[in-house]
Order: C-alpha cells, then sequence, then structure tokens
C-alpha cells in the first residue's frame, strides 16, 4: 500500500499517518519527494482495505499495491494448469470446443444437436437444464429431467457434458450428472454458490460477470480453488458498456491479461458475448487468434424455434463453416484442434 | 414489436416475414414508408425474444415494444406502494432513514451504533451478518450469531432490522429473526434466491446490480411479485463506469424513471454508492433532493476500526450533520423526515 | 511513481530498476516488503508516463502517484474561484442560472425566450449560434447572425450571454460577441480550440466529455488557464454509460469530487444530462443539493417546435416550476438564489 | 419512427397523437394491439428527433427507426470501397499494414523507425507532428518541422505517410504533406475538422471516439462523404469502459457490424486500443482474424526513450514477429499480406 500526503503535509501529518499505520501492525516507510511525501506501507500479509487511512488529514490518495489472489497466480504456480473435463483436456495445446444449445428443450432434439456437434468435431457438450431468465415469465429450464437428457446426450456421443448450476441448493444433483459445473455471469459473485462448486468434486467452468473487473474474476475463481478445488476454467463472455450493436462487448484483451497473471485456462463464449448469429464466427476466430483455449458456442437444429437465445445459436451448417475455419487459425498460433 | 426492412426489400420479403409472424400466432401490420417498410406485430401476450426473426432475408432490424414486467409496473397498478418494514413505512410521505455498520462485529459494537443512529433519528437498522466478500480472505460475516445480535439491537432500540439474505439455503434463518430482506447488488439476478424471498413472507429491499438496466431492475422486483410478495423496495447503489473517483456512480436519474414506470419505493445507498465517507453526505441530500423515498448509510462509532468499509462508514458526529441537513432538503421537495 | 515488483524478482532485478529510473534523472527509493519490493520514485517534476518502465524484467506493474495537473488544483490555489460572467459571479454563495434555448432560430423567438427566463429569475442566457450535430444533415445553426441575435436579446434583457465555440477560426468572432464562450462535450479534448480560448480574453465553461475521467476534465481546464486565463467554469453534462433510461448518466458524485481537488466552480447540464424533459426538474434540484455552484438548463416557448433538442427543454411554466423549488433547496446547503 | 401508447390511452389520446404527427408534413399509422396502441410513422426523409413526440399525454415511448446515414452505407453503394493511400489499396483482398512512432521525434529517429518497419513489411508509415496530449505540459509534437520529417522518410522509403491533423486551421498544411489525413479519436465529433478534411482533396483515416457509438461513428464518416470525399477509413481503437487491466477495451465485433452496415474499409490500431506492448501481437492476430482490413501500430527502435507513448511500442523484433504471425492468420481468413 502506499499513502500520497497533500503538498501542503507537514512532518507531524507524515507522523500522524506513521503512527497510524503502525497501529495496525504494519510498518511504515516515507518516501519524501520533490513536492510531496508518499508513504509506503509493507507487512500487510492479506487485504487492507486501501481506503482505511484516507480520511485522515493532509492524506491526498491511497493505493493499493498487493493483489489479495494467490491460489490462481501464476506467481504462485508459474506453469499452466491443464483441467480435465471428462478427458477432454482444457488449457494445453488443443483448442478445446464447446457447443449446444442454450437450453435443454427435449430428448430427441438435445440429441439431435450433441450428434451434430461431435460429428462436426466439438470435443464438449453444453447445455442449460437450469436456465437464469432476466424475466419470471420466460422459459427457466427442464431442471433434473434436462440433467438426464444430457447424460443420455453423453451416452450416445461420448461428449462430456458442462451444464450450469443456479443455486447451492442444487449443487449434489448438478454434480451427480454433469463433467463440469457453470457458474454463470450473473452468479459470478455468488460467492456461496462458489464455496458449494469448490467443494463439489467436479472441474469448474466460471465465466465473467458483466461488470466484473479482471481481479474480480480472480478472486470468484480464488473462492473456489481456496476450498480445495483446483479445476478452474475462466470464461469471459462479454461486459457491459454503452456499445450497442452487439448484446455485449467481448473483451478479448484479457485472454493476454489472464495469461499473464494467472495459470488458469480461458475460454471464450462468442454466442452471450455479441448476441448475434453473424458475429460468431468472427469473433470465435478472433478469440483463437488472441490466444484462447477455446470457446464455446450455442448450436441448434432450428434456432428459429429455440426456447431460449435462439437468434444466437449457429445452425449445424454455420457450426460446420466455423469448424472448417478454425484449424488454420489455431495452427497459426501454435495450437491445435 | 416492430420489424424493420432493408431499403431493398421486395413484396416477396415483407410477405416471407408476415408468413413467419403468423407462424407464431401474431398478427403482422405492415407499414409501407418512404424509403423502407416496417411491420408492427401484435398480439403477443407475453415476452417474444426481439431478435427471434432477424435473421430473415432482407430484414434490418427488430425493435421489442412491449416490456415484460407487469405487477411492478404503474400502468397495473397506479398508486404508489407503501411497504411497511416492522411498523416503518416506506414510499410514503416520510422520508425513510435506514442507519448502521455493514458488517455485524459484535453485540457491543452493534448496540452501540443502533443506538447512536436511533438517537440522531434513524427510522431503520442496517447491518450485515451474512457478507458478500470480494475476496475469499475477507471476514465474511458472523453468521446467525449476527442476526441474534441484530435482533438484541432491536429489541434495546424498537429501531427493525434490515439484513441481507445470500443463498437461498438461508432464507428460512434471516426471516426469522429481521424484520425485512435485503437482495444484494452481486445477487439481483439470483433467480433462485429472488424466488426464494418471493415466498419467505418478508419485505424484501432489492439493490441494482452493478451492471443492472433499469428493465432488469423491474423483472427482478417481478420475480419476487410473482411469487405472491408484493412489498419490494428498490435502491440504487451505483453503477459501474469509467469514472474513477468514486468507487461506483450513483445513477440518480433512477429515482424519477421508476417513478414513472412503477409504484415500488426505491431508496439510494450513498456509501456504497460512492465509497468514500467525503460523498456520503452531499450525495444523500442529492437522492432526497431528486425524490428518493429514503437512504441507507453505513454508520460506525469507530470506522478505522471496521472489519469491512469503515472508509465510507460515516462517524457518529457525520450522522447528525446529514440528519441536521436532510429535512430542509425533504421539506422542499414536499416530505417530512 | 511507485515501482511494484514480481514477487520473484532478485536483487538485481531490482538494481536494474534503479538503474533505469536513476537514468532518467530520477530518484529511487526501494521499499523491500514480506513478498515483495516496491521501489518508489521521487524527482519527476512533470509527467512522466507511469508506464515508462514496466516493461522491464521482474516489474509487475507501475503505478502513477503525482497528478500532472496544477494551476487547477486547489493545492495551488485553496481559495475558490469565483469567475464574473458579464457581472454576475459564478462559483461564489449565490446560485446561478443559466437558461436558454438549445439552439438559437430566429430572433423572435430568441429575445422571446430570453425574456421568459429573465422574468422567472435566470441569471444568464445561454444558446447555441454554432451547433455540433451528430448528423451533417442536422440543423447547424445560424452562425454569426445566431451571434448577433444573441446580443440583441442581451441588450434587451440584460442577461449576460453563453455561447459555444466549436472551432479555433471562430473564436475571436465569438469572443466579441459573448460574455463566456462555452467549450461544449464533443471538444473538451480538442486542445488546439481549449488554447485558443485560453488566450480569448473572455471566460469559459468548459464541458465534461462523455468519456472523460475527472483528471481529464482538470487537464483541460489547465490547457486554458496555462494560457493565461484563470476564469474558467466546469460543466457536468453526464457520462456515456450502459444505462439507457436516460440520454447520458449525470455522475453528481464529481461535484464534491471537484470542490476536494480544484478551486474551480463547477455547473451541473440537467437538460444534455438526461435528455429529457421529464428528469429535468430532479435533477436540478440533485445538482443544487448536492452542492453545485449552478445550473445550466434549456428552455424554450414551443419546444415542439424546437429545430434542435425540443424534448429535453423545460417550457416556460416548468422553468417557472423549477424556479420554484430551487431556492428551498440552495438554501439547505447554505446557498442563495 | 414508432410511437408507442401507454396502456390507457383511449382513442382521443390516439387521435391527438396522429394530429401531431401530421402537423410535422409526415403520415401516421395507428397500429391496436392486444394491449396498448402503436403508430408507425412515415414520410420522414430526414433526421427527426425521436423524442420530439413523447412528451405528448399517454405516450409510452418514441422508438426511432429509420438511420440518418445515407453515403456510407451499404444499402446505398453494396460494393466494398477500396481507398487507395499513395497508391497502397486499403480494403481489398490485401490486408494493410500501418506502422511507425507515435510523434515523430528527429529526422534521424524517424528515418530509422520507418526503414526497420518497411524492410519488415509494412505498407504505409504513420508518426504524428501534431500531437494531442492530455497535459499541456506534455510534447506536443514538432508541427511542421514532424511533416517534412516524414516527407523525408517516405522519399526514402517509398512507404506513403499517414498523419494526424488537430485542427482545421493545420488542414491545408497537413494536407500538402501527407498521404492521408488521420483525424483522432478525441476529434471525432470535431465537426468543423470532419468538413475541412472532407474538402482537402485526400484520404481520410477516422478513428473512432471513445465513447463513440456505431452510429456516431458512421454519421462522423457521413460529415466526410458529404463534402465530396469518398475515401475514408474507419479504425478501431478501443472504446472506454470500467475494464481495468488495458487502457481501452477493444470493441473488435464492429468490424462484423461495419461490414454489415457499411462499405467502407476498417482499421484497427491495437496500440492505442491496449496501451500495453505485450497486449499487441495478440490483439492484432485477433483484429485481422476478425476480419479487419488492417491495422496501425507503433513501432519504436528505443520505446524506452519516446517522447510519447513510448510502452506500447513495439521494438522492430516484436515488429518481425508480429509480421511473422500474421500471414497465416490472413489466409486463413482469405486475406494475403
Amino acid at each position: 500500500m502506499l499513502i500520497v500526503m497533500d503538498r501542503t503535509a507537514g512532518r507531524e501529518d507524515v507522523e500522524r499517518v506513521v503512527l497510524a499505520v503502525e497501529r495496525l501492525g504494519l510498518k511504515a516507510h516515507p518516501i519524501p519527494g520533490e513536492v510531496r511525501t508518499a508513504i509506503g506501507v509493507t507487512g500487510n500479509r492479506g487485504a487492507i482495505d486501501p481506503a482505511a487511512l484516507e480520511n485522515l488529514p493532509r492524506v491526498l490518495e491511497v493505493i493499493k499495491v498487493s493483489h489479495p489472489y494467490k491460489l490462481v497466480s501464476r506467481e504462485f504456480q508459474p506453469e499452466d494448469t491443464v483441467v480435465s473435463v471428462g478427458g477432454v483436456p482444457v488449457g494445453g495445446r488443443k483448442i478445446a470446443v464447446m457447443a449446444g444449445p442454450c437450453a435443454v428443450e427435449s430428448l430427441e432434439m438435445t440429441v439431435a444437436i450433441a450428434r451434430a456437434v461431435k460429428e462436426r468435431g466439438a470435443d464438449l457438450l453444453r447445455g442449460g437444464a437450469f436456465k437464469p431468465r432476466t424475466s419470471p415469465y420466460s422459459f427457466q429450464g427442464l431442471g433434473e429431467e434436462g440433467l438426464e437428457i444430457l447424460a443420455e446426450a453423453r451416452q450416445l456421443t461420448g461428449l462430456p457434458v458442462v451444464t450450469e448450476v443456479l443455486d447451492t441448493a442444487h449443487v449434489p444433483l448438478v454434480a451427480k450428472w454433469a463433467d463440469c459445473l457453470q457458474v454463470g455471469a450473473r452468479n459470478m459473485q455468488n460467492f456461496e454458490l462458489l464455496k458449494a462448486v469448490g467443494r463439489a468434486g467436479k472441474p469448474v467452468l466460471l465465466k465473467r460477470g458483466m461488470a466484473a473487473t479482471l481481479e474480480e474474476l480472480l478472486l470468484a475463481a480464488e473462492y473456489v480453488m481456496s476450498e480445495g478445488n483446483p479445476d478452474v476454467i475462466l470464461c469471459e463472455r462479454g461486459i457491459r458498456t454503452f456499445s450497442d450493436f452487439t448484446r455485449n462487448t467481448l473483451d478479448l484483451a484479457i485472454i493476454p491479461a489472464v495469461e499473464r497473471l494467472s495459470h488458469l485456462p480461458i475460454l471464450v463464449d462468442p454466442s452471450h458475448g455479441t448476441g448475434k448469429r453473424n458475429k460468431v464466427i468472427p469473433m470465435s476466430r478472433a478469440s483463437i487468434a488472441a490466444g484462447a483455449d477455446g470457446i464455446a458456442v450455442e448450436v441448434h437444429v432450428r434456432p428459429e424455434e429455440a426456447l431460449s437465445d435462439g437468434p444466437q445459436a449457429l445452425t449445424p451448417d454455420l457450426f460446420s463453416e466455423l469448424m472448417a475455419q478454425l484449424p488454420a487459425i489455431a495452427a497459426a498460433v501454435g495450437r491445435s484442434m
């Protein structure tokens, strides 16, 4: 932590701050500059609120220096984490492609989609049994029946299943059926849920919240890891900005930023990240080119009939087109499909 | 819904859209204009995804018209809702002041703060027993012990208690002790929690999420109301923007916007909304001047020792100053304290 | 400036940074902490780019400490600046009310509006002769004819005139006719224009850009002041965010933030700040309650016929209502009208 | 335009709106729905402010339908525009790479950089002679001397020159020396400057403003085109959001969005778009993968000594690395280098 004093601060102002720092059990290091004095603070092992001292007289600003995450950081573990989702590695040299419907609607439809994406090269099946919907009057998902359908589709296709969990009460149930538990953007800071999936014994796909900073995303992953679960996959799915030609703004620079700070793998979801079918393919390509470890895309055999998010789902034909384009991009960045 | 056709759309393009609309059981009303044709769509009682038709040939744009909320809307109920929190009305002529510590730390401290705010005119006691913290290494609250402490403080001061609930599993417990259940900003779209508090039989204080639009806030309230709970109080607590001199950006224009669209009362939380003690008093005044039904502020007898959010808490002296300034503002807008 | 080293940085990494700092003519102060070393940097009088050293090995982060503004800062001048606009003080105890049409459309209309606002208590007349319009096909203003009309309205009502200048080439012309030159939000970082109005010998009303931080706003004012013009009035007019029920999001907490950092007065423009007539009165009240030195509002005698921004303009009746409500708010914060 | 009436609107409310529409010379088309009536408005050739009717009784909302741009739109010109910058095509099959220093500092340095980027395959030389700087105390550029240096570098390397123009007064001078005039992000809505470069007879590189919507960017281009200049190149350089690990947030989905709406070419500037050297290469790859027509990157032979934006400039070695990676990405999207 660094405390910056006002230009007009005198010796006794600095001493008052030094005393306050020491009273917190920390060490103060005054640094007198040309125009003002700053005071470095060391000795804080955990997280001290940066603002805790900023109301003392003649304190201009308090600047946080230490980052409160640990287990997720590359300083702590230099080598990349590779998460195994039902045997499929996420985070290694091979790009992981997760595909499937937004919501599970019926066995027939789900199996048809699973087969379609499997044939075209998908590695993992995604699909929602419990759906977080903005309106209480929208389709809320099939619940346990949806989980059974996903398991059936896995058996028929061999694709491991990734599905969302919305509430701590559902964690055991979802963990029983799924290969990977998804925590959605709206729940990224549902800390009880993060703790619960941290104890569930299954890998976790953690989506970035619409207003989450990188530090908050990493701390959400730290919640999962601090409960003993090392298998966390991050996922960029767009942030909320004023920009209005897509539903969200995909913040792809988070890919190299995560790579620098953390050992965890990161995927991109261009379907929710854009909300527009015609932008999914270009942004999938861009994600892999930026260094993502994979993508999660929505595919539906009849998007116009989908009960949820139809307009952003790819048709099987468009998914074929995507899968035809990605290998060359992957190769260009030293990855394979 | 309104479907806008491309300038180059011919008769058969328009007919294709009309047919697609009718297949959904809706009625299409083509409106030929100077340069392009638009097609009005009526007959949709519920929520149709605006984008569902936008991938048809020569469709330029699909514009949503109906709003999917109902119970929360002023169209549905013209007169203002007044929520009674343990006997204290929120939403009527009288401004409601909710004050207390961010987190409940001990019985002694909580009672001291409750007495301090009661003496200075607060109507309701706020304080967290379950705390949502960005880092897993920060103080997470006292849990049930904290709820008992709040109940004790209520008995000693007569102030009804508002406290946050983080997880569906805690709802019965919190509802047993508290007069009003708070759903925090990070959980505004935790839909399972919204349903659970909708069935808990206690008023709900619903905080706006950091990236939530007004429509999403109203739909979150609709979740609570659609479970049978009419007693919802909205709360603006700042949105996340690039603006960096406060922790969040208080979006006070939401007050007249809510008043126009909904019958529900709305409070403002200038403590979390700014994150800076020195901005709490001016923004509290601004909130009341803009027409808010009350404020929720953090007060601590020794803010520098608080385990959570100390730097934004007012001291009792500053709270006195605030309570001395508000009545004149309230009177200027036809309200009382 | 503070340079934070990686946890794994060794002695030679720190020494390399110290050397690089000294090569820039600055002084380095290493501060060894529990888990990592930070290096304070002093001796920089001007602005050094914070990032200049962040690509050296094992540097985790470089944090800027000094603020590059000087003349605008309260450290430099503790007492409030009061700007005289044609004899009307802005920034003192008295609240300044600036009112008028968005664009000057005709002599008759402008005089009618000027009289209407003068009668109801306005202090200054605002109105655009040169209009910045998003579309090239929108009304662009009357230019010099508009300036003459404003001068005529001033003569008939005694109200000093504030009007926008869009281009360096127009500065002498606008300065000849107006009492105060407005630099609009879109030009807040048009640095050549800032320098030109800094030499024009007239007060400047500087509007915050839609994406401007507080530091950028203060540095834009510093451009004007560094050319020798001390008479700068800041103006908050809303920032661009995802929030969509108003045209912009008024960031009222900037009022106490400016008061803390700068001696310059600050107004609020709730007309552009909300873009909605029905939100102008509540947000005007909120602005004064938050401590603003005045407001700038659009008034039109027939808003539905206005060539520019009609829907946000108040009618004379609504302006009367506003002027009836403000004195009590002003009194509540120790100001007068 | 579509006017949506309140649920409670009666026949006379609808008739009042119809009358108001007709009084504006437009045609009204009432569409009675299940729960409310909407009124389509046709006949508006130019831009009518969407809000112009929203204060009439029982009007719930007014929705804009027509887009006010024309010359820039793909509806108007279906085939792609290819702009020739000193003989180098921008917008065709070949990817354009623009590289050079942020600011021109000296003849020797500029020629060294120009040679370095030419050898490594750059197509165009970029560099600032007039620099927009946030602080008045930062280096403001060499002005005309800088333009002469750029021209000298062009002569020695054959690279056409792109350089920024800050003020209408400089347009003739810059147009005399440069092959392409850049309008920077801060000036995207400096409409007088847009008109001036529209008359300068040279191609224009128009950077998106930090808070600009796509519609505003296209309308800024429309200003240039409506003065008779068809040679406009758009450039994404990041928008301002809360996301804080890069200086700006690159909004790459604008690439397919522009492609859908406009025939103009679009480049990406990953140097300003991220502000971090270590993110320039991944985001350059992502830009080409998303379909951009080229990139503009900062290169400096000694970035640590650069007078402006050094830390985001690539070294020649890093630029070599980038140029080695791009061809495979370009090939994957059917383009060449």
